[in-house]
């Protein structure tokens, strides 16, 4: 279902989110969309389901977000949002960016198996947005291929990484090497051995950063 | 649909296929789904359909196959095969194994590439083996593994690589850094910057085996 345009503006970073992006009735919005698609599952969720939930008409629903996918978009968002916030921390909290490698592999491999076993109907919304290539996907590339490029910058000032290397390059092909254990997809595929895995892919990814 | 058990003997290294290996009829159901596949894809054909366009009753067929994802497979197997036949070729015909790796990574992203723009019913299939882990992935990725580690040995016996590392280690990690590449999902979501970021993958892993 596409509304029509109406009096609220739309926010440029957000695409597919209308009105004052703090207003609380977005949050809420959120929070009930959140909880029903945890329950009901993201494709059997209408939005009419959710104005029922939360007591509000679609019409007003469709003042904040113009459809189903745009508030799927937000609630992936915040979720992978959690996931690099954890790999903020780690950067800020870990003095070596050689050990902030091995740690970002391992807390991408277990965050995204978490989801998977237990928050199953989560994980799948999450699946969907990989799928259908949603909106909230260039936010979250964009966030991981800044933490990348951060702990490359550090190790490379502190001399514990090889500098010859363009850095735009150098993260990029890192982000690739990462998809195994953030792409819910090849996750799923490969949840017997990902623990194991992803330090093996960290170790390569090390072995290329040394001087 | 399951068939019941018949009078062949189940192949071995085939599961979920009948029958003699060598047996014409069989290439000849294959060649057929092949075409079928192609034109019709692989959802909207049934055993039914694949047995009225050779001539063959549906029963024939399944003394072959023991189900329609059995002949979907064999054709993946195909497909894939001649893949991993190209790479194999690469490197037999490479003298040197820094250059194999890069020619390793670029076959997989054309290819990939290829089958997306110029076959994209034989790509749906490839996909949908994929998603639903058919049972021809085992042996596309024991190949690929095969192949990784005949470079990596060659290349440690030259000299060219480090020799440090367990052996069947970096071949796991070389295998989850080429995903992007031979992953039907996750190339055709990156089809804009393929060749570029095989290559700054292939780079990224040629450092890490630098000795």
């Amino acid at each position: 279902m596409v509304a029509t345009v109406n009096e609220f503006d739309q926010t440029a970073t957000n695409p597919g989110q209308r009105g004052p992006a703090e207003h609380q009735r977005r949050e809420q919005i959120l929070r009930a969309a959140g909880e029903h698609f945890r329950h009901y599952g993201y494709r059997k969720t209408t939005v009419a389901d959710l104005a029922k939930a939360i007591g509000l008409s679609p019409a007003y629903i469709y003042k904040f977000f113009v459809s189903k996918q745009a508030i799927g978009e937000a609630v992936c968002a915040l979720c992978l949002g959690e996931r690099t916030g954890a790999l903020r921390k780690i950067v800020e909290e870990t003095a070596s960016p050689v050990e902030s490698i091995r740690k970002i592999y391992k807390s991408l491999a277990l965050s995204g198996a978490r989801l998977f076993f237990e928050d199953r109907k989560m994980h799948d919304i999450v699946t969907a947005s990989f799928e259908e290539r949603w909106g909230n996907l260039e936010a979250y590339n964009h966030d991981l291929i800044g933490i990348i490029r951060r702990v490359l910058i550090r190790g490379r000032e502190l001399g514990e990484f090889e500098r010859k290397t363009s850095l735009e390059e150098a993260c990029r092909a890192i982000q690739h090497t990462m998809q195994s254990f953030f792409h819910p997809i090849l996750l799923e595929q490969n949840l017997d051995h990902l623990e194991e895995d992803a330090t093996a892919v960290a170790n390569l990814v090390l072995r290329s950063l040394a001087p």
